[in-house]
């Protein structure tokens, strides 16, 4: 089938969906948890295809778990599409409303967005979450995984659809893009004629393909360079908690810490208790110069160091003079994701806040709480850098748009 | 001056207008709009340069007019600023927040959006009204009008630069992109570093440009061919009277009526009315081949008129069987713009409310009133038909996000 084809059919099932209530939604979710359970052994079976062509390809092993599916993983899948049913259905909110002089009552009206189109790596779990999180706000969904995970995607989407089906609603809601390559993966990103928004969700390498190719409205998510930055009048114990929680609880993720910015009049009682704290989780540190005469043993920072994303057990640490020097290296380097102050004092506190342009800026917390189950908003679909329609972590709320409904017995202009 | 140093100093501007207070705007836009006064003589000197110039290539007087400036429309350039000083100021606003369990405090603030980048055609009052309500928001602009405009835009902006100047504020918050050339303005449209989001406001021709070329996110405004439908159980004469003002009342603007849809059961009563109506105000019609058998003495519509935005007195008319059919039509050829439904019948009206795939969706009113004063928001950068970010008239609000603001005292993720 062209990508055309899906297209056309996504947007005639973007009409169905519309009509939707959320009983019927609900009812459809229960379902699809139901068929991923008792289709594990088909869904496994291919999984098992997939594992092996790529660990013929030498895939690395950390890629391959990504990829691996095992029963507590198809549970998880299952679990998050039956915990979506609990959660509170945007659709149908009245945003804001006004009488007119002229009598006309207009009200903001959140609807669905239509078609969401996602554009994913290796991991299959994105699937199924990805397909829950756009059904229950009433949108239809186009799945673009990589090729490494096709078999598991195939088998997961089939089971999916049945459900659907087996629920008296639109199969073509959930849709997977069977090829692919990077042309189908471009037609894609410029089908503006039926798709209403575009979420790539993977590296930085696939999110810039998607940003710079892209004629469909995209929302970018994903990379973080986020820092913790230890202001003069930090707690000490406090700064090397939430550094040791930011950075090595969890390496791999996006709200992980990747530089630690550190005032020049406490570094030399703070970095050495942070650096011991750090090179305990075997961390890596890469300093500039002042850092470097405090704590010396630590390799020498270059400029490269404080854009990357490491994504793993390293750490690079500037040291500042001022507060506004910190903001404005973090600004600098940011990739406007999460930020963390350490601080006592009062005015630091809300300069940081208000001077840091990031989608969560912090104090006195560890930047790894952007998440969408840690602020209390459920599954997420992934978290916004940008600043159009949504920043930070995008739940259901995210998958709207809204409409203005307008009544009147009349009404002209004059 | 290069783009990227426009870019530059943009960013570095929205850095400083960050902080600016409400008082602190509110003043400069009072010595802006004193200073357009003050300085009119001025910009009508440049803005005859560019009037002689238009001539001189023969341009069309309507499209002269849209160039041409004067004391009146100066002052109500002066005007617009002004109106901006008493309307709310969103900025700082916590949009929602919440206390988690483990204490910390989560609050959505709202926020400029940074840079804002407006590519624009020949009106040179753009200048003025987006300057006003990027600047009321807190936002740098870098603007960017046509060449047909450049001298009367050189000249608006020098002096509302140096009003911005006079009241101590940073006067790069507006620039002007002075080569008008393609090759700049596809460069701007890909300046991610430095642009936060690009409006284009303008013709067709100018909105696909710009959505095809960029890729720093883009909010797209304006065409819109709106229909207005004669439901079976319509009041004729209030079909009559909605469709006269949504078709005539002003013919070159967007929320203007484009095409009508007539339910076969009351086209004998109903077209003949409307008809005749219509031609009154020497408007043209272009009916199917039902409405052609009703009133002969019409054009046969051809497939091409359906999804024509005439933006002059003509209207095509079709015929439908069904109030399904009549959304069906609409929802294949509208641009997302604004429709409306006359009726008497509830349940008709709310499936047009809830079918029809639009900003704006109208019972028994004109499509004339999509538009930020007649909704009540003020001032517009424009109407935005694209479903992220902001959907129908935008104002001031929807120049700005959010950035989530979190208040700890040393919380970590377990």
């Amino acid at each position: 089938m062209t990508i055309e084809t899906l297209g056309l059919n996504a947007k005639q099932a973007s009409r169905l969906m519309n009509k939707m209530t959320a009983t019927q939604k609900n009812a459809c979710l229960k379902q699809a948890a139901r068929a991923l359970l008792d289709h594990s052994e088909a869904i496994l079976a291919a999984n098992a295809i997939d594992i092996l062509a790529a660990r013929e390809k030498n895939m690395p092993e950390s890629l391959v778990d990504r990829l691996a599916l095992t029963e507590s993983r198809i549970e998880s899948m299952a679990e998050g599409l039956t915990q979506l049913i609990a959660l509170e259905d945007p659709i149908g909110e009245i945003v804001s409303s006004t009488i007119r002089p002229n009598g006309l009552e207009i009200c903001k009206k959140r609807v669905p967005i239509g078609v969401v189109g996602i554009i994913y790596e290796s991991r299959p779990n994105v699937t199924a979450d990805a397909f829950g999180l756009c059904f229950k706000t009433n949108n239809a969904v186009i799945l673009k995984g990589g090729s490494d995970a096709i078999h598991s995607n195939l088998a997961i989407v089939k089971v999916l659809r049945q459900a659907i089906a087996d629920c008296g609603c639109c199969e073509d809601a959930l849709q997977l893009v069977e090829d692919t390559s990077r042309e189908t993966a471009k037609a894609m990103m410029r089908l503006n004629q039926y798709i209403d928004v575009l979420i790539p969700r993977g590296g930085a390498g696939l999110i810039r393909t998607v940003v710079e190719n892209s004629t469909v409205p995209v929302i970018e998510t994903g990379t973080g360079n986020c820092h913790v930055y230890v202001d003069d009048s930090a707690d000490i114990d406090m700064a090397v908690s939430i550094i040791l929680n930011a950075k090595t609880q969890r390496t791999g993720v996006c709200n992980a810490c990747e530089s630690l910015v550190i005032h020049r009049d406490i570094i030399d009682r703070a970095l050495p208790a942070i650096a011991s704290a750090l090179r305990e989780k075997h961390c890596e540190l890469r300093g500039d110069e002042a850092a470097l005469a405090v704590v010396p043993d630590m390799k020498k920072a270059s400029e490269e160091d404080w854009g990357t994303e490491y994504l793993d057990l390293i750490a690079s640490v500037k040291t500042v003079s001022s507060i506004d020097e910190a903001i404005e290296h973090i600004n600098r380097y940011n990739t406007g994701h999460s930020e963390a102050i350490v601080t006592k004092d009062y005015d630091h506190a809300r300069k940081f806040l208000d001077e840091v342009d990031a989608a969560a800026v912090y104090v006195n917390a560890s930047t790894r709480f952007t998440d969408g189950f840690e602020f209390g908003f459920g599954a997420e679909i992934g978290i916004s850098t940008q600043k159009l329609h949504a920043r930070g972590p995008m739940g259901l709320k995210e998958l709207t748009t809204t409409k203005y409904v307008i009544y009147g017995d009349g009404q002209i202009r004059k």
